[in-house]
Order: structure tokens, then C-alpha cells, then sequence
């Protein structure tokens, strides 16, 4: 176990509460569309300024278009004699996304050609959506299903498909120069909690904190439905995407799981430091590498685009049993596994700002510390976490032009907080100073 | 154990029996030079349109001279008395190759200078040559030589050296490109099956399939006797060897054993493709680094050639008891060893034939698969062992006209053969079109 | 283990008693600068003709100045009644380097504000120095501390700090070319055995052998003080590093310990003729990563000199309970540890004088051995260490001028004192010529 002073992680906490957040906006029903995630993007408004961008049902988008809105009022099977055993108003996982209207009734047989249960999971509500499926359908407990015996039921889903927008959200947080780190994460989940209220959360208190802070970087942050959100994006920014130097895509963030993350398509800087600040951070973590499947990095790293993106997770989708169904609630999400995650992402945030590059004033062999206090200023700060000489060393040695303090650190085994130290102490003493490496 | 679908060997069987070749081509009596090299090569034109060169004793080949040719009629020691004891119409090891001829009454004392035995295994009988020795010889079985305690024996070899020829056989089947992979065989040992009949035959079987098939590459097919029938190829192609893109010398393949393939000198898309099918064949295997010790390869991966070029065994010359002994025979090898081997190898080289570089249409963003039927078209064909949706998504996402088919076949871990029905349905979509990679 | 005939030490025996010579410079007084140094220096001269430069104290060298000298002539503490118990005559690591005069009656509280002992070792003296401290002290061992309970103490140290000046001693033999290989040690520790009297013994005596044998490469020796001499020769010979295309600090090799090698800042020859030696020596090692901390390489393998040096040590300073205490002394040094130390670095100088390319006069196919003798003479002399078949296959496959010989020894794991007897036999047939490689 790492002692505090080793931990690469701030001490600073979210300036909200992560978890009252996920809570607030779990009873939402979202969809790649619609009011749900108009309501949502309202609600993080109150803590960060968002630009909200409506794009009209039909615009072409790379290779889609942008898809009809859809709305639904009520969803409910009931039984001949008016018995609601199913309804909407109780789940909102009950109906399937995108599903047409209907009212009628229908034969068992023909109501199994529209239900979705989950035999292995009894008790649990799936999710399922059908976006482009010109169809209906409803989501329900195996344990209820099997308990719906009667030869006919009356189904009603009062739902609208009609031209509307699609909706995103957008805060960007200018820096000194003109290179970019994105955040993402997806916006368009019914009532799931991990999935993906916790990215969403941690993304705000994210964009909470780096507007309050000195940034090089600039920091954006984007509030997505998944694919066509992405897609829409790229497609409208298509000639800024050469400012992104470093990104990472927010999921899953809320379990009690160790952290997952999923390197880019192409290696990246944010690799590293992701890599860096989970080796040093004393959690449980696993690195794994680039796929084309999962969330919107399958669209930021296409290969016509290839952005140095990668994506962090607690638990992996598709691997933990409450994964797309009813028992992704707020139980399944811990208020802290949502402070860690948001303390690892902020240190990557500060170690990619703060990952620069040195070059010894004078490199002809090694500086005269002692006429310079700095035998003494290492002494001192040695046990209250500060550099330690090896430290000082190291930043001496590798202040060649080359290194990036992230390099640096990763060939010292130092974490990047520490060498930072040790970096301001060569600044202020002038042996060092910052470089622009191509 | 993988499933048949999920093994990369076709289900296609060589187009002859493998076995009966072997047993036709044993009791002839081969050698650098000479008959036995003629016969063998006639009856392999039984198969394929083999162009037979002749070269003449004395021509100048790189570093070497094309040897006299040998003939032999007879050989054998017989007691003072007029019995045989060893009878070179009995088995054809029993004269160590290119005797020259011997009538003589000589001593016990004086046979054993030209007696080889395997004192070790005693029943068996050495393989010995003696090309440039200028000298006669016998093998014989350790325990028969125990037995041979006269004080003189006759010995009578009815050898001849004389100016003749070297003969190889070749068949190019040309491809779309002038690009070339080439197959060689050695074809000079007298009888010894698994080395390297084996590899006659599959490399057979392998013309004749491939002379039956589409091809974008060019075939050569080489029969060969080992080192100066490559060295004179060598001499005499000179112009024409910047072509050759692929290399495998096949021998040995035809014992029990599991495969063993030693990659070629500077490293080529021919070690990745093998140790991609083998990985992918559900067969045991070893892949083993260069050395300058071995078959032809020795040649074309000489320094101033440094083909890319690499050769394929089941057991590894030197290392099984049965090599270069009378034990070498048609028992030690196995039809369905050979009939396995054929397979891999016809794997190899329609990877090679089909490894291409494609790049999305529009790399922006994932095409939407729903409209093109593709989720449909995926999910319909997943059981019957055709392109999966992570499959096509791997494709998708690595057509960007840097990776090749087995590039992509090995970032992704999946067969080539479902890499190419991802490819297939992604063309038919045309969502990617093939790029010429430099 | 490996029998003599592959062990890759020569059989060599350095031409003076190391141990000896340990022995011998063992009472000096030794500081930064000194008649101590002086006094070595002269005595190495004995064997080496040495050029000493004596630098004097305030010039400037890079960051530093060269500091004053300091002499001492005595130091003791006694009680008020005129017993010595601590005397710098009985031992030099009793008075801390660079301690100023004093002559005073203090209190024990007061004394102990000077006295450095090691409770943890409780019967040694610690070596302690104060170079740019102001300041005096005594080291002695805790066990006499424990027993010094009087009020008072007299204290009188007789040295004096004056303009002077750092000396250090080289020598430089040259080669047929103008690149160098070095080979460094320091020289200003008292009474310190392993620590570095190893160093400088085994230094003679390697400068000793290369002078009497024909060189491609010059081999300069240098026996500077720790740090500041280092910085002073590099400050002197700016314009001349170029030419420095290997380097080795050898410290802390008489000892029984294993080797361990510690690498270059930035990879380099020395580290991979370092390995190959180690790994075919039989002994046991250790190979570390460069880190900034330890002997003169952190002055060598600063930034902006970056030079090819390595550090050659047995036990690693810092991690063995004898490191500068009075426990390293000649007893801890072995004279069997000193000479295989030599016998390792003359292996290791052996291999960079010798490590040339080499291209086949003609490198298409493999050249016909037998019509050369190289049959015959491979079997000769393979069971007396000579080259067999298999290297000079080796060297004549990878003679293409790209492949120095210790890169073919490490590719073909072989010896490089085979590698070079196999390219002896293929220069004087005339198969491969040296080339240049850039």
C-alpha cells in the first residue's frame, strides 16, 4: 500500500456531490433523443455553463442521418379485464427505445414475438432499444413472464416518431495554447446508473474543475448520445480535430470494480499517462488494448480520424450481470468509487497539462548543488513528500530536450507529482528550462 | 481444440494420394546427379508440366562447379567364398554415393576404413555420400559387421563418374503480378522417405493446386538437388530473384511429429504467415529463428540473396533417430501426417495470394451497417462459421490502407479466413476498395 | 558450468599483484586533493607512465571550482587529562575530510555535534567528509562512544585549507584510428579498500596490457578525484569526447560479490560487449538500468556529454555493510576477485578492439569449404576450442557489412573469441573482407 505523500492522486474532491447527481438523474428516461436528454443537459447546465447544440431530424451526418425524435407518454400491458401488469410509469426500462405506437390486443403468441425477459436473470428488467426497427416491444421480468398465462392481452404504448433534433452538449475551456484534451461520455441511457450516469457525473465535476484552474490545454468536454451524438460531432468539427492531442472517453466509472482502461487506436501520450497515474495510484487497475468495439472511441478513433483516444471503466461492459438491465440502479453505484474515478481522471487532466519539456541550462555534467541550497532544500522536504535527490537527479540527467516529464517519470519510477517537484525546484534554481519539442 | 470452423485449413485434400507417391518414388536409387534424379522427376511430370534443366558437369555456378555424374550398377562384399553379405540391389544406402568403382580382395582391417556403421542403432542402415571424396564406401547394419570376422572380403563396387549433367525441375505458374512465392523441395536423396520425399510429394500436390486456382502472385515450384542444384538455380536466375516475395523450403513433413518452422534470415511476411495458420490450426508447433544450418534455405538466405525465405519441417533434421538411416523408410511416415501438412502449407500460400491492404471509402466514423443489411447479413451467418460483427467492425476499423489482411488478422487475434469474409462482405457493401501498398 | 575452452575470459594474468598494490595504497590519507593523491599517483607511476596535472584551486571548471587543499597533519580527542582516545594516527577515517583546525575544550553535548559513529554497527568507524562544510568532525565507532561519559573533552585537529590544487593522472595509448575506448576510477578515498583501491589496482593493470598490445582503438586511462576530477577533465577536454566511442568506470571490483554492470544513459556498445562478456563468462551477474546516482558516469553521461559509459562494479556501493565504514578494508578484498575483475574488462577491451564488420567477398550462396581445406580444418580443431562448422556458417551468412561480430555473436550465441577464430579462417581463404560501417 502506498502512503498518501506516494499516491499520484490530488488530495482535491469533487466540488459535487457525484453520487446525488446520478441519483437526480436516474429517474429520467433518456434515449438517443428527446426531452430525457434535453432535461439532463438542463440539469448539469446548473453547474457548468454547457452550449447546447439541436440538430434537426434528416441532417446528414458522415455516413447516417440524423434520426426522428421520439417521445412516449405511456407503456402498459394489461389483461383483458384492465389489469396493468406491465407499465411504463412504474420502469421506464419497460418499453423498448424507439418503439412505435400500438394499441390493440393481441394473443400471448404474438405478444412473445415483442417481449424481452431475461431467463437467466429472472428478477431483472432488460434494456433494449430499437432505433431504426419500425417496431414495438416491451422489456419485463422472466419471473412476471412466466406468470402471464392468459390467452390475450391488451397492449397500449402511446409513443411519437416525428422529426425533431438531436441534442448535445458542450463546454470548452480555452488554455494557453491552442492543443486540446477531450473528455466524452454518453448521454443517452434510460435509467442505468453505471451506465452511464456515473461518466456523466464525473465528466461534469471534471469540467467543474478544470474551469477553475490555469490550463496550457484546452480542456473540452462533450455530453453525447452514443454513435450518432459522436458522429454528429465529428461531422460539424471535422476541421478542429487536429487540435486533439490526448482523449478519453468516460464510462462505467461508478462500480466498485477495478479500473479497466482501454488504450487508443494508435498509442498516444494519454496512454501513458493514464497508465502512469493508475501504476502509481496504489488501485487495482488492468490496461487493455484498442478494439473496435464499445463506446463513442469506436467513432473518435475511425480510421480517418484516429484520434489518441482512449476509454475508462471501472467494470467492463458486457462483463458485470447488472450491465444493461434494472439492477444498473443506484444501489450498484458507490459515492466513492465515483471520487476515485474522479481523482484518477484529474490527475491524468493535470499530468497531460503539466507534461513539458525540459532542457538543462548548462548540461556539461551535474550543477553544484550545494552553493545553491539544494542539498539542504532536499533534506527538508524529503519526509513532508517533496523531491528527494534521486529526484532532482533524475530531472537533471533527462533534461535533455527529449524527455517529457512524463517520460522522465516513467523511466525513473517516480510518480509525476514527484518529479514535478523536483522539476520547480531546478526551475527556480534557472537549471532547467521549458522547451518546445516538435 | 477448435472447432472445423474455426481452424484455418481449408477443408480441400491434395488432389493425389501423398502417400502412394511416396512408396512410388522410395526404391529409386537418387543422388546429386544421374538417373535416379531423372526418373523421380518424369514421374512427378505425371502430375504437373514440369520444365526439366539439364546443366552439364564442369558449368561454373557461383562459388562451384556442377559435379561429374554417377552412375552405379552394383555393390557388394562378399566373402573369399563368393557369399553376399551386403548387396547394393538389396538396399540402396548400402554404397555410400558417389563411390567410385572398387574390385579388390582387401583385409578386414583395411574394409573398415570404408565401413560406416551405427554402432548405436545397431540394426540400421547409414546414409553416407561422399561427393568430392574420391573415395569408396559401404554401409551396412552394426550388428551384420559384428558378424563379419573373415580376415579378407571381396568388395566390388560398378560405379562410373563421368561428365554428364545436373538436373532440376521447376514449374512457374505466373499470377496477375510479377510478384513470386516460391516452394523447393530437395530431390537427392536415395531412399529416405520423410527427408525428403515427403516434401517432393506435398510440394507436388501443392503445384497441382495451385495451377488450378486464381492467382495474384506468380508460384515457382522448385525440385531440387540440395545445395548446388539451389546454388545453380541460384546462378542462373539471378535477374529474376528481386520478384520473389515469399519462400518456404519444405522437408520432413511427413513424419508424426509436430510442426517446426525456422523463419528466414531478416524476418518476412512469410514467418508471420506461417505462425499465423499454425497458431490458428489447432496444430502443435515451434517456431524456431534462423540459423545458417539446415536445407536450400542456407543458399537463398545467403548474404548478398537474403531471400525472404523459410522452411518447414514436422521433426527437425538431426534430431529424430529414423534420420539419415534405412529407418527412414515409407513406415515412418504417416498419410494423414502428410495430408496435414499439405493443408497448412496450402493455407500459407492462399494468405499470401489473398494478404491484400484495403481502405475504407470514407474512414469517418463507422458506416451504418443497419441500412446496408449488414447487421442482418452478420447475425445470419455467425453459426456457420462466417464474418462475426466484431469481425467486420476489426476491418472497418483497420482498413486504412497501412494494414494488411494478416496485420489485421493478427492485431485482432482472428482467423485470416474470417478476417477475409469480413472483407468480402465489407467490399460487397463497398464500404472499403483495395489499395496497392508501397 | 563452461569449460575453459568456451569461457570468453583470456587466460591472461594481470602483469602485478593486485592484491598487492591494494595493500599498498591501503594507509594513505586520500581526499579530493592532497598529498594523498599525489602520493598514489606516484606510486602508480611505478607501472604506468602517468601524465598528473595538477589543476589549481579556483579555477573554473563547467559549474564548479576547483576547491582548496586540504592537509592534515593530526587529530585527536583526549580526555582533560590527557588521554587520546580517538587519533587520526591510528586511523585516517577518525578526522572527517576536509575538517578545519580546531584546538578546543568542549563539552560532550558540544562534541557530540561533531562525531559521527554507527549505532547499527556498533565496532566500525564511518568515512564521513565535509568538502564545502566549514566545518570539523571525528568518526569513530559507536562502541567508543557509548564509553566517552566525561563532561569535557579536548578536541584538536592540526589541518589547514589553502590554495593548491586537484591532481589527477592519464594516460593515453593510441590506436590506428582516432576513437577511443576509456576506462575511469576514482581516487580520493582514504583508507577504503574496495571502495575504490580495487578500482585503481585493476585500472593499472589493464593499462598496463594495452600498452603492450597493438590497438585499433586508443585506450585512455584516467585516475581522477570523485566528481570534481571528472568534471575538471571533461571542462579540459570539451572539444576531444567525440572521439569516445566506448567508456567504463570500474569501482568496487575486488570484492567477492557478483558483477553487476550498470548501463549507459542512452544505450550504447559498452553495454552489449559488457553483457556478451558477463554472459559467457560463467560468473555470475547482474545487469542494471542507468540511474543518475553512483560514480563518475553521472558526470560522463550528463545531458549534454551523453557518452557511451557504463559502470563495471562486484557488490553495488551502498548495499554491502563494509561500504564506507573501516570493514572495507584488504580483508574484504580477494585477490582471486581482483583478477577476475582484470580478467573481465581486458575480455570486455578485447572485444571492442576486435569488434569489426565484415562483408563475403562474394556473399552469393554459400562458398564450396571443402575445395579450400575448411573442412578438414574445422574438424581439426574443434575439440581445442577452435572455430566449428556451425560458426563459420554463421560468420559467413551474416558477413553482409551490416553485422559487427559481436552483433553475430549474439545472434548466434557464440562466443566472440569463436565468432573471431571462424572469421579467421574465412580472412585467410579470402571469403570476407572487413569493411566500414558507418
Amino acid at each position: 500500500m502506498l502512503s498518501a505523500a506516494e499516491r499520484s492522486i490530488p488530495d482535491g474532491r469533487p466540488a459535487i456531490d457525484l453520487y446525488g447527481l446520478v441519483r437526480e438523474l436516474f429517474p429520467i428516461n433518456r434515449s438517443l433523443t428527446g426531452e430525457g436528454v434535453r432535461r439532463t443537459l438542463t440539469i448539469l447546465s446548473r453547474h457548468v455553463p454547457l452550449e447546447v447544440t439541436a440538430v434537426p431530424t434528416g441532417t446528414a451526418v458522415l455516413d447516417w442521418h440524423v434520426p426522428m425524435e421520439w417521445k412516449i407518454r405511456s407503456g402498459t400491458i394489461a389483461t383483458l379485464d384492465g389489469y396493468r401488469l406491465v407499465d411504463f410509469a412504474a420502469h421506464n426500462l419497460h418499453v423498448v427505445g424507439y418503439s412505435k405506437p400500438v394499441h390493440a390486443v393481441v394473443s400471448r403468441a404474438e405478444l412473445a414475438q415483442h417481449v424481452h425477459t431475461l431467463p437467466d436473470q429472472p428478477d431483472l428488467i432488460p434494456y433494449r432499444t430499437g432505433y431504426f426497427a419500425d417496431d414495438w416491444g416491451f422489456c419485463l421480468s422472466h419471473k412476471l413472464w412466466l406468470t402471464m398465462t392468459d390467452e390475450y392481452y391488451r397492449v397500449d404504448i402511446d409513443s411519437e416518431l416525428f422529426p425533431g433534433a438531436l441534442t448535445y452538449g458542450e463546454l470548452f475551456l480555452p488554455g494557453e495554447t491552442p492543443e486540446e484534451a477531450l473528455v466524452t461520455c454518453h448521454i443517452c441511457h434510460p435509467s442505468l446508473a453505471n451506465d452511464n450516469l456515473s461518466g456523466i457525473a464525473v465528466a461534469t465535476a471534471l469540467a467543474m474543475r478544470q474551469s477553475c484552474r490555469p490550463r496550457r490545454l484546452g480542456f473540452r468536454f462533450l455530453f453525447l448520445p452514443a454513435t450518432i451524438g459522436a458522429i454528429t460531432w465529428l461531422a460539424f468539427n471535422a476541421s478542429r480535430l487536429n487540435r486533439i492531442k490526448h482523449g478519453l472517453v468516460l464510462t462505467c466509472v461508478g462500480d466498485a470494480g477495478p479500473f479497466h482502461y482501454k488504450q487508443s487506436r494508435s498509442g498516444a501520450i494519454i496512454d501513458q499517462a493514464v497508465a502512469h497515474v493508475l501504476r502509481h495510484s496504489g488501485d487495482q487497475y488492468e490496461i487493455m488494448p484498442f478494439n473496435p468495439y464499445g463506446y463513442d472511441e469506436r467513432q473518435f478513433c475511425s480510421p480517418a480520424f484516429d484520434l489518441p483516444m482512449g476509454c475508462l471503466m471501472r467494470s467492463v461492459h458486457g462483463t458485470f450481470p447488472e450491465y444493461h438491465t434494472s439492477a444498473d440502479n443506484p444501489d450498484f453505484v458507490k459515492p466513492e468509487a465515483l471520487d476515485q474515478s474522479y481523482a484518477v481522471v484529474a490527475s491524468v487532466l493535470d499530468l497531460l497539462d503539466a507534461n513539458r519539456t525540459y532542457v538543462r541550462t548548462d548540461g556539461r555534467g551535474e550543477p553544484q548543488l550545494g552553493r545553491r541550497g539544494l542539498y539542504r532544500a532536499i533534506a527538508g522536504q524529503k519526509e513532508a513528500g517533496g523531491a528527494s535527490q534521486m529526484e532532482l537527479l533524475w530531472v537533471l540527467n533527462l533534461a535533455d530536450g527529449k524527455y517529457s516529464l512524463l517520460e522522465m517519470a516513467d523511466r525513473a519510477e517516480i510518480p509525476f507529482r514527484r518529479i514535478q517537484k523536483a522539476v520547480q525546484l531546478a526551475l527556480d534554481a534557472e537549471l532547467i528550462r521549458e522547451v518546445v519539442r516538435d
